[in-house]
């Protein structure tokens, strides 16, 4: 007789996390008290805990002083924690998460310093420095203080303040990370001064996105200030991130945060876009990839019946409005045959079956189990062919 | 003027976790349909999920014929999930942890057969390789489904019913991991028939440190049962297992599962245990050093003056029964000389101020921050010395 002889205890718990991202300028400035009244904040005990940094080779075309600037900080402002004074700079941009060298080498410095638990790794830099530090922060000692300091558009509205850290492995994307949830985020807008264009427009692709699926306001927004975002405008600028960020985080809190489940609404005009990025062998910015990727998706929301005409020129109109483009070598070359293994591969790491956002207006999310490789291939041929 | 310019977004959210422990026997057995109906009961769309299996090389003395029962049950009673017929077989053992190959050998799988977010990996095995493959499961594609199937008394009441994962690196034990629960686990007793009788009598020095500091009643229950016991009576063991498990598991979810804090409850004794085992290069298995640790700390809480006389001799007595000895080689040669350094790397991996647990009396445990050396010296010395 086949029978269930056993028993069984239960567990179940929740785990509370919260954390901070605080919008500022100048953060290093000694007149600045912000970061120092941070630390003060989570001391406990008299114990001072050790902050190691690790900084983004690619500042320092234009940020080079930042390594006085952070020694002297601490030493005037900051009494709760301990510095440790060899700064750590690494090459940053994707290539920094394409193997484990990296990785391997901030977790020898998290040992060497006697970096424990409840001390800080701070990193400074682009989104794949974050990522990677991140996941080096996450698992050494299973777990010891992050705090980010995203210097780029992209970071700062999006992966910087969000739960996840990864590096690349066996060539594809974010194999290996955690979801980990930093201590803090200080977004300096004065990083973004000095940002190429290609990466100051780039960043703005994921706060189209998230007005897409979340917000229409935002949305119309950024088309009545194309002018100040184009022009480089700081102020309008530093609107476009905190409206960014905030979306972004409040659909975390709110969400499913650690994504136990198969939807990944934040991924709208991804799944594409990771597989655009590796055929471009990363010359390709994320943000443009990501912009392709959601024009591409709105084409096929528009051809499924979902989205009308006028919201899709709308998007597309907004998205050649910022500077972005939808003809990268790329497309031409190789992208039309990559469609279904980029569904593929996106579907396995999402794990279970496909799950993907199209668009039924302006803010308005649609989710959608299948998608037609055919009615995909013509969206695929007006994107390629849309002025 | 120093002042803090900057706005703020606070994140906050509560994390859900759940699973179960099951206690069963021949979990493999044709008739027991508890796996299957544990596959069939996760199933949430008409996708079949995959199920990898590693399986712990020391198993293959006494039970070689999972290899064919595996797949047998899977062909017989699982429809829902889709076994890869590829049984992975690893050397398990500290020394499985030692390195990352047995990780990145379980990584590489994991990406071989497209086992996904939602599949399974299943480990069969000691606490040691249940740690490893827990911590390869944990970190690819961010967190793949554990299932853990403990095969020691050790594993089954303490390691392998918690939330923990890790290998060592650097030569520092459980260097890298994370907090990552696993979606079940199995505890079959039917595996503990053929563990040596050093592995039998070691995974009770964990039971004999709940009982110390959470539960007199068990401690005593453990007294009144110590012929059973040694004698290898398997429903007392059972018992025991099962009664140590949910001590572990009542603690975890009342307390700090990922051990924010600095507290640490279920570390009694094992401060001086980890330095132990490094010390005599892992031939001393980890309960005997847990005993030996727990034993040190109890003379040192009747010298310190919290615990009586008669209690102590209680807890050495029992411990004897069980038949832990306090005259291991490495306690002579060079334990003593240690013992501040062990202290300073305990306090290392807790991060932040040195918190031990000491006893106040069988079932009362008492937190202490600050150690005397000599009086710890003291108590060494008449560990040493106990007959």
């Amino acid at each position: 007789m086949k029978e269930n002889r056993s028993k069984n205890i239960r567990s179940e718990f929740q785990v509370t996390y919260e954390y901070d991202v605080f919008f500022t300028k100048e953060l290093f400035s000694l007149e600045n008290i912000l970061l120092s009244e941070f630390f003060q904040s989570k001391k406990t005990d008299k114990m001072k805990k050790k902050v190691l940094v690790v900084i983004d080779q690619g500042l320092f075309n234009f940020h080079n002083k930042i390594l006085e600037s952070i020694p002297q900080y601490f030493q005037s402002n900051v009494e709760s924690v301990q510095l440790i004074e060899d700064l750590i700079i690494l090459p940053g941009g994707e290539t920094s998460k394409n193997d484990s060298n990296g990785w391997e080498l901030v977790v020898s410095a998290i040992n060497q310093y006697g970096i424990d638990r409840h001390s800080y790794l701070m990193v400074i830099g682009g989104g794949a420095i974050l990522d990677m530090v991140g996941y080096a922060a996450a698992v050494a000692h299973r777990g010891i203080r992050l705090i980010r300091i995203p210097t780029t558009v992209l970071s700062q509205n999006d992966s910087g303040v969000g739960v996840k850290n990864s590096i690349n492995y066996f060539g594809k994307k974010n194999f290996l990370g955690t979801f980990a949830p930093p201590v803090a985020v200080f977004n300096d807008s004065s990083f973004l001064v000095s940002l190429e264009d290609r990466d100051w427009r780039s960043g703005m692709a994921e706060a189209v996105k998230v007005s897409l699926i979340k917000n229409k306001v935002f949305f119309e927004w950024m088309e009545s200030h194309v002018s100040e975002l184009t022009h480089r405008d700081l102020t309008t600028m530093e609107h476009l991130v905190y409206e960014c960020a905030r979306l972004h985080m409040e659909h975390i809190q709110n969400g499913d945060p650690f994504e136990f489940g198969s939807s990944r609404p934040l991924d709208f005009g991804h799944w594409f876009a990771h597989k655009l990025e590796y055929l471009a062998n990363f010359s390709i910015r994320h943000g443009e990839a990501v912009a392709i990727g959601m024009a591409l998706d709105s084409i096929y929301s528009y051809l499924s019946g979902f989205l009308q005409e006028s919201e899709l020129n709308r998007i597309l109109n907004l998205l050649r409005d910022l500077g972005f483009q939808f003809n990268h070598p790329v497309l031409l070359k190789n992208g039309k045959e990559n469609l279904e293994l980029a569904l593929k591969e996106f579907q396995e790491h999402l794990g279970g079956k496909l799950t993907l956002l199209m668009l039924e207006g302006i803010g308005f999310p649609k989710e959608v189990y299948t998608i037609h490789l055919s009615l995909l291939e013509s969206a695929y041929d007006r994107l390629v062919g849309w002025k």
